[in-house]
């Protein structure tokens, strides 16, 4: 048992060579490529969550994979319901064959995080259907709610024992978030787990005709995955930047959801996890027209008239995705406080006028 | 005219900050990925040299698109004949449509340089036949024989003028080459002439979902399109490191050829350019015998063998297509002077060895 759990970790360790991915967007593309198959004349669909990061949508509508969107739930903190994943893979069942579900844990751009009794539901729905599950844990570093903890894919499924713990998983992580944040370096990796020994020497073939990722993505990966441990010399500094830069955000991911919570027409749920804030806004009915005679939708409208009143730059949620008639943005938690708050000041001060304009 | 050309150099400049390639290698993907497209029926079909970089067979076998293979005639040293794309096309065109061409110059794995005279013969070929050009000229600073020069495909095109001036064509460009030689930073270009507006646009959208390369290679591609100035503090030393680097990859050029010129069985053409020489080397019929009992390819054979018995690696000429029956591998002139002749010393040690013993 130990000999086979280090010969796991050992190669989980090589993944990252062996997969040559500038970054964990292209370890995802080159997963997703592998469902790229008609089955009973049927396209293949893959499930991810609507708000979702647009890599996804972007990725399948390339690949001419049906795109099986499950909403999360806003007024629950944007939770994943198992009643909600039934009913999109019963409709998506009519027009495609459902091959995968993403889950993008902690949410981007929603930023929650789920429980280990989520995961579980999650798996068992996904052992049931039949799916290969994609599981985005790029954010896991970042926790911030007081009763939020992270629990992998891969934890939860080996320790839920068969037949779930034989199910094939993909993993994803990356340099460019937690307390690293270095997207500029681009390193990330798959970690493959039970995946058919013939589709996955194809999908070592198929990546290995690509380079490998930069030294330096590498190197700030391996820092990652090997960080100094008690008792190496560099071991307190690094503790202490790495819980300054992550107390830090927590306390940014307060002041943000506080702040939007106290603007007129806003609500914004708490930020558990990842970067972001994806606050709901109410938009009067005149702004809405406005917006429609300038041909813009709504929280489009919206986004503009604040970039160009205040410098400040958003993204209007309908780039995510959203329950259709609401509107949304994301917006991330990283500016150092001071200047975060001053952003924050601006945005209070752009959207009271914005309600008067519009009132 | 001067406002034209300067709009034609400033798009070409933004190119690679919008087409976001973490290398040329993304680059010329993501252009081919335009080609993927049945025509009549038939699906498409891109000519790419023989012998030939593996990203074109490995990216032309994972887009479904046809090899359309034309022969480099390594007794004019890997001269590109027309009448070879004369035959190439002709016989393609019973299985296929023929949409593009990839022209490698200065040539991977092959070195040689392109004459004016040839490139200008290569595009009236691909203006007849209505072929998309594609321009891999990232050893473009790496020319070598006294009678060499390089030309771009962009400069000889514009030159020749109607009709040949509004042919599409993509030249590509990489950090990773030249007398920089960046590999391990990953930054590349693609610079696409007269592409069909609805299809650049189309273009644009499919790469603007991925994200930027990394900062560092975007600087370092920045210093390579904007060299130090005649003038400037940096320009004496910035030109002082360049030519060092050139001269000594124009020696090591020679010395490697010179020495496989030396080996019994080898052949070997000058190395006008790149940073590659391929030699052919006739193998004793007992060593073909010996291979075929191994399993192994012969070349891929005669490098086991070197690799095991001297630690040089080498790469067998099957994986970069040679004419059947004829063996060659590819090895850089990259290694410094003094530890180029010591592997050189070793090869030649081993290769009478290796002959002694199959013959």
């Amino acid at each position: 048992m130990k000999t086979a759990s280090f010969l796991l970790s050992l190669e989980s360790l090589l993944w990252p060579l062996d997969a040559a991915d500038s970054g964990a967007s292209d370890a995802i593309k080159n997963v997703l490529k592998l469902l790229i198959c008609d089955i009973n004349g049927k396209r293949p669909g893959v499930m991810i969550p609507i708000p979702q990061y647009p890599l996804y949508s972007a990725t399948l509508a390339e690949f001419n994979i049906q795109q099986v969107g499950y909403y999360l739930n806003e007024s629950t903190n944007w939770g994943l319901d198992i009643s909600e994943l039934k009913r999109a893979i019963e409709e998506a069942r009519k027009t495609c064959y459902p091959r995968a579900i993403v889950v993008i844990n902690p949410g981007n751009p929603t930023g929650q995080v789920l429980s280990r009794e989520n995961i579980e539901a999650i798996i068992k729905f996904a052992h049931k259907e039949k799916l290969f599950i994609f599981a985005d844990e790029v954010y896991q570093h970042n926790i911030y709610a007081p009763g939020s903890k992270f629990f992998s894919f891969k934890k939860v499924l080996v320790e839920m024992g068969e037949p779930y713990s034989k199910m094939e998983l993909a993993s994803f992580m990356s340099c460019s978030k937690g307390y690293m944040g270095e997207c500029g370096l681009r390193g990330g990796y798959a970690e493959v787990l039970n995946m058919e020994p013939q589709v996955k020497a194809m999908y070592l073939k198929a990546i290995s005709a690509m380079l490998c990722p930069t030294v330096l993505g590498q190197a700030c990966l391996d820092i990652i995955m090997n960080p100094p441990r008690k008792g190496e010399p560099s071991y307190e500094l690094f503790q202490k930047e790495k819980n300054g830069v992550l107390e830090s955000l927590k306390l940014r991911a307060k002041m943000v959801a506080d702040t939007f919570n106290s603007m007129e027409g806003f609500s914004c749920n708490e930020v558990q996890g990842a970067m972001y804030a994806f606050p709901q806004i109410k938009l009067p009915s005149k702004a809405i027209e406005a917006a429609k005679k300038a041909g813009k939708a709504p929280d489009v409208f919206y986004a503009f008239e604040l970039l160009e009143n205040t410098g400040i730059c958003i993204v209007p949620g309908s780039g995510f995705g959203q329950v259709p008639g609401t509107y949304h943005f994301r917006t991330t938690i990283l500016p150092q406080p001071d200047k975060l708050k001053a952003m924050l000041d601006n945005f209070a001060r752009f959207h009271k006028q914005f309600l008067s304009k519009y009132s």
